[in-house]
């Protein structure tokens, strides 16, 4: 007699191509986990990886009607664990769904598949003077899927808003296997319930996307950027208040003190490491719009304290000090072992949110550099700590909660633009009241009865 | 012994201060309808008027106990019929929890009850130099409550969104009573399902809002204006879908010829009424980059067939043609009976939409004038027939329908802003498909299982 794993995979490979329907322990490793430091993950009995929506649904049937938890997962790029295996699961692989089914510029969308890669579609739009908003750090390598799965952010946020502001509409596989088309193809439409939002963000808990129609723009001005050094991180978090009352720039990042140094040593380029913090900022308005945009945020960070502040008439400087922003998480990473976290906070509170950061790094001992986006209140402190060094990790953890702790006793939120996954369930719990926690049961009660759908993940884990 | 309506009145004023409980039949008549022509209403049991979201928590507690329907109302501007009473209903009037709480220029955000008058929070904004974005055409007098139910639009959208974009987030009472705080403080955040957005658009079924938390922007830079001049609404549309491949308009109108002779005569200003349709378009750019993007639809309205085309260099012409613009709705509205449709298309497939929406005219023998927010395929096909002509009445609502399958046909949506209300529950089944439908009602049995919210709105109707 067949064990039921046995029966699943038979039920797998009738309805699959061949070689995709994966069970070898071996070749399972890299299923296992997403780029998060510090989450639990266990072993799948299998991986499939369909290329049709009628595949993803009959791959789904079988699991329904066996009880077998589904994971999906894109590129694994993410970092809360979300894509994270459970023991016995299936992981369900969208990336050879990799299908640009259509750009049509007179309509402003995009139709792609969901395992298209962030970048793949940017380059494709580009080729209509067309742009895709949401650019997440891991933009050369997430896929679209996984982007809607976390609602991924990026430096774009501050301006152009996260992923959810770039999906009309989806094609969705529910936990059942049926199929349902949603949102509209137009920009604007209010007919229903708003489903696309609910999927957007929902970390594969609600249903599997196999299609998206994305939002495409007008191609921007090339942008002008403004650079400013400070002091100290104090009078860093006062200009981000300022500058956003009197400007909507394209993007406005943050690097601390450690993180400057870490990525100057990762990269030597001439970075001011002396400087307790540096801000840049971009705007996108064409020609002489851009120029006084971005003067008038350079007046705010003089005003606010800065050493130095300009704007920079050299693309290439400007391009190098995006370069060095994006190489924040890379450069942090090699010095150790890390957490990154995620926190964004209303923007009249950045001041002391980074005060307690400087708090909770000092008083837990571990070394925290903190970049992000600080237009829209997201930092990333990412702590960095000793490999092998047991103590270290466990204070590194308790900073961890600290962090998140200090989000929301700031009136924000435990995340910001990465999502639940499994790392940040239980404090999901104190963010959310009683009531909205039992309407997330209750949706997910509505859309995955038995709970197949990537159990253990992004709701809130209640003591 | 008492009627279950005299219990239920006693509970009510038990609850809420003296005058707070209405039930004479006289004074109810203003709390029957909204401003949807052609949709049922019932006769309401009471209305009740409170004014903390205490009071609206015993008011729901009051109903769910016995099973009263609840509908929830502002200002009654609505036009699909979403705040008519149903028979035995209790309205509950939040046009009284009117106070606008908290502006905080550091965090961009206001913080409204749901009584508040859009135009009230826009003045209030505009005193810190920001700007409430979501601007309906009924923003004189419609609450943010009732825009928030409906997600309504208006002209911005295009390049601000509805207001669901606006909402970051909301205070919640359900349908049993208990109230949930959900969304966030900040611009961004990940954390949880999207319940903010799964509210906004609900039409008042899943539960009242009792507070909301709203995104201000900076205030934009005062317009620059582009008109142009079209000899046939053809050449219109495809003006509208080249303008929006290479700009991004602050606003982007369309006037036939139907409305501008009806403007005109509703309030002379010089109109050139001999037009087959004017286009309005303005940009929010500082200084020179507005007049170049003003500059650049000019140009793509002169290669699309425009008769006359040209940036407006003085702010009163321009103030004059927003303002024949916004008077749409009233010159059309005292030509005799109407009713007025809500479609949105891609923008791709304008064309045709305006080909289809005259021939159904000439097929139906009704007048209409069609004008809206073509920018983003959003029209408003206004029908206008002889009042006490039942045949032209019949043939006024089968154009109706004629002009929402004439949407759906083209790929488009029953409602690009008004909603469904009562008027298009039976079309809403035709654009959601059978699974969407399903979740549709899972949700609504999630919120509100007894059905008291709103009962007979915004679902689909299946045959």
């Amino acid at each position: 007699m067949r064990t039921s794993r046995e029966t699943l995979v038979g039920a797998l490979e009738a309805d699959l191509p061949d070689g995709a329907v994966v069970t070898d322990p071996d070749l399972l490793v890299p299923y296992r986990n997403d780029q998060a430091s510090g989450a639990e993950a266990g072993q799948p009995a299998v991986a499939v990886f369909p290329r049709t929506t009628g595949q993803v649904q009959a791959v789904m049937r079988a699991a329904h009607a066996r009880g077998v938890p589904v994971v999906p997962r894109g590129a694994g790029s993410g970092l809360s664990g979300g894509a994270n295996a459970t023991d016995g699961c299936m992981v369900l692989c969208l990336d050879r769904m990799d299908a640009i089914r259509d750009i049509r510029p007179a309509d402003g969308y995009a139709v792609v598949e969901p395992g298209v890669i962030n970048q793949r579609l940017r380059d494709a739009a580009r080729t209509h003077d067309l742009w895709y908003a949401p650019d997440p750090a891991s933009r050369d390598w997430c896929t679209i899927g996984g982007n809607i799965a976390t609602n991924a952010g990026g430096l774009c946020c501050v301006k152009y808003g996260s992923t959810r502001d770039a999906v009309l509409g989806l094609e969705v596989v529910l936990a059942d296997g049926r199929v349902t088309r949603i949102g509209r193809r137009g920009i604007k439409g209010v007919a229903g319930y708003d489903l696309v939002s609910l999927f957007v963000g929902s970390e594969g808990t609600l249903g599997v996307v196999t299609e998206a129609r994305l939002r495409l723009r007008p191609l921007p001005a090339p942008p002008t950027t403004a650079i400013a050094v400070f002091p100290d991180l104090v009078s860093a978090g006062l200009a981000v208040e300022s500058i956003m009352t009197v400007a909507t720039p394209s993007l406005l990042e943050l690097m601390d003190a450690t993180t400057l140094a870490a990525v100057e040593r990762f990269q030597p380029m001439g970075l001011d490491t002396s400087a307790a913090a540096l801000l840049l900022a971009q705007s996108d308005l064409p020609g002489q719009a851009g120029e006084a945009e971005a003067d008038a945020v350079v007046s705010v960070c003089e005003a606010a304290g800065a050493t130095e502040s300009y704007r920079s008439e050299d693309p290439v400087q400007a391009d190098m000090l995006l370069g060095a922003r994006r190489l924040a998480f890379p450069a942090l990473e090699r010095l150790g072992a890390w957490l990154l976290d995620d926190i964004a906070v209303p923007r009249s509170r950045l001041v002391e949110t980074i005060n307690g950061i400087e708090r909770i790094a000092a008083t837990r001992d571990v070394v925290i550099g903190t970049f992000g986006h600080a237009g829209d209140g997201n930092l990333h402190p990412m702590i960095v700590y000793p490999r092998e060094d047991p103590d270290a990790g466990r204070r590194a953890l308790a900073a961890f909660d600290d962090l998140l702790d200090l989000a929301l006793k700031a009136g924000g939120t435990v995340s910001g633009e990465h999502g639940i996954g499994v790392i940040k369930r239980r404090v999901l719990a104190d963010e959310l009241d009683p009531v909205a926690q039992s309407l997330h049961d209750s949706i997910k009660q509505a859309f995955d009865p038995i709970g197949i759908l990537n159990p253990g993940k992004a709701l809130p884990l209640r003591p």
